[in-house]
């Protein structure tokens, strides 16, 4: 499939997740294309705003420059929302991660897909449908 | 102009128009055409959630279908944000209107220019830059 489609399919799907999950939802028109980043999905509950970026990579390690990283913090300051970026690794499911998971690189900010799948958050704990332990 | 480019200026216009005041803007994808009807443009802050229906129309009336005001009146609920109508009448600027302006008409929900352009509530006012006192 390509690489958009694949995009696109993943971003239907999480919007999905969300909305069973109680929250309004919306995909943000252009957000890959405009010269204001802003994050690809936002999603709403009366106490809770949520921003996420979406990555459907099959691949070892997940990049973000350090351009779109910055922007999207800054655009969750202003909305006052928490920022993940939601990463669908095929066959293993979403793993949800902040920023400060992430390595600084020269190019930007990168984590491996083993430390994802150790460190990543649930969705029901961002959600705020459960509470994470440690 | 064609009525589609017309209504995509005007969103553009006010998304503009909600940055300048501090917001974190999103125009919403497909907004006009999904299934899961949900607003044109969502605006955050830290203490604000905004979502506006924008209506680029240079008419006496301003008519908005039963099924689209209670889907947004939905979406909002659970979004827990404020919604308002955004009338963009030509070299009048931009009217705002909550849902409760208008008038229940037998095909859905209903309210004239001349009402609009007395009733409407400020952008400071929505961004709670100003408060209104009448």
């Amino acid at each position: 499939m390509a690489h958009y489609a694949k995009g696109a399919n993943a971003e239907r799907e999480l919007i999905h997740l969300l909305y069973d999950r109680g929250f309004a939802v919306v995909r943000v028109a252009g957000s890959g294309k405009t010269s204001l980043p802003c994050p690809d999905i936002v999603a709403l509950a009366p106490k809770v705003k949520l921003a996420f970026e979406c990555k459907a990579w099959d691949k070892e390690h997940l990049n973000i420059t350090t351009a779109q990283m910055d922007e999207l913090y800054k655009w969750c300051a202003r909305a006052g929302a928490e920022f993940y970026i939601a990463w669908k690794v095929p066959h293993k499911g979403w793993l949800f991660l902040p920023g400060k998971f992430f390595k600084k690189t020269p190019k930007g900010y990168s984590i491996s897909q083993r430390k994802a799948l150790v460190k990543h958050i649930d969705l029901e704990v961002i959600a705020g449908l459960q509470k994470r332990l440690k």
